[in-house]
């Protein structure tokens, strides 16, 4: 039997994303978001959601480009961190001793010490409420070598990427291997 | 040091969602979507892709409703079942033996054995690429009593989702508590 629990933002998996952009002065922010995802495969777009208030938001609209940095489990305490200060009022990278290096793609920072980085050219923008929706066309994406996975792209089991639980406010890990996708289903 | 591996659609986590709709007929379908994520927190909001060529879009474009059906680790054979197959040939529900019921509050079936839905009404409609990007209003989440924790919502652990890795075409459950969120960052 169901029970209604109102109209929240509770669904699951949702992402650890730390957005990087550039600011006026060419410093580079981050911030970390669970509203995202990839949002179509042909060309490649992941949309990723700010509050209008953010010092990210602004940078977005300036210069067109994001870029979405997936923390693996040993960075949570900087992804964390890098959600509950403004790049206004602090210099995130610099007090956690990441990187951001720039894109030779898009006109945004990637954090050097992520696994995987993700560069965008802002091709939607969405005004829905508090949120705004960016979309971004997906130009390249970059890891590093030790999360690359015999068919020369990525495993997620050597990413180990940050899943965000919002009914209770918890960060936890990726799990055990439950199947391959597109066969399961042919078992029945 | 990164390595360029293309513009593709990589990002973890992606969540396993089976997104829930009427045809013209009255007939409830099921289909499963990894592109998608929650977009805004007010309204709440939640984003998911759909190709133009699937059932679930004209019915999406027609009833302006659909639902977001959270399927637990135990239901991933019938919840990758309802990706592989069109609506049009086949009726999954019936053949999985999973029961749709009619949403009172949008015009849409939810999965009566899932243990975490999204009613959904539409209130943007982006069109992307190959992808039609869907934002659906939520208008409430239901949960199974199981399901939930001691703050009255839900609880990921009892809920057990999905989490899909592109990169390997695998699904995965999710695994250990990495720490409380907006917390870990205090700790610096």
């Amino acid at each position: 039997m169901k029970r209604s629990i109102g109209a929240k933002t509770i669904a699951h998996p949702v992402p650890v994303w730390v957005i990087g952009t550039y600011d006026p002065e060419g410093k580079p922010n981050v911030a970390t978001v669970a509203w995202g995802g990839i949002c179509c495969s042909s060309p490649p777009c992941v949309s990723i959601s700010l509050r209008k208030a953010t010092y990210s938001h602004g940078n977005i609209v300036n210069k067109k480009a994001f870029t979405v940095n997936v923390p693996s489990e040993k960075y949570i305490r900087e992804a964390d961190y890098f959600g509950t200060v403004s790049g206004r009022n602090e210099d995130k990278l610099g007090k956690t001793g990441l990187t951001g290096v720039k894109s030779d793609l898009v006109d945004a920072p990637y954090v050097k010490e992520f696994p995987l980085i993700l560069e965008c050219k802002l091709i939607h923008t969405i005004e829905i409420g508090l949120h705004t929706e960016f979309i971004g066309e997906i130009m390249d994406v970059k890891a590093e070598e030790d999360v690359l996975g015999k068919n020369g792209i990525t495993d997620i089991e050597k990413v180990r990427p940050v899943i965000f639980a919002p009914d209770t406010s918890s960060y936890y890990g990726i799990g055990k291997n439950l199947s391959k996708a597109f066969s399961a289903g042919k078992k029945r």
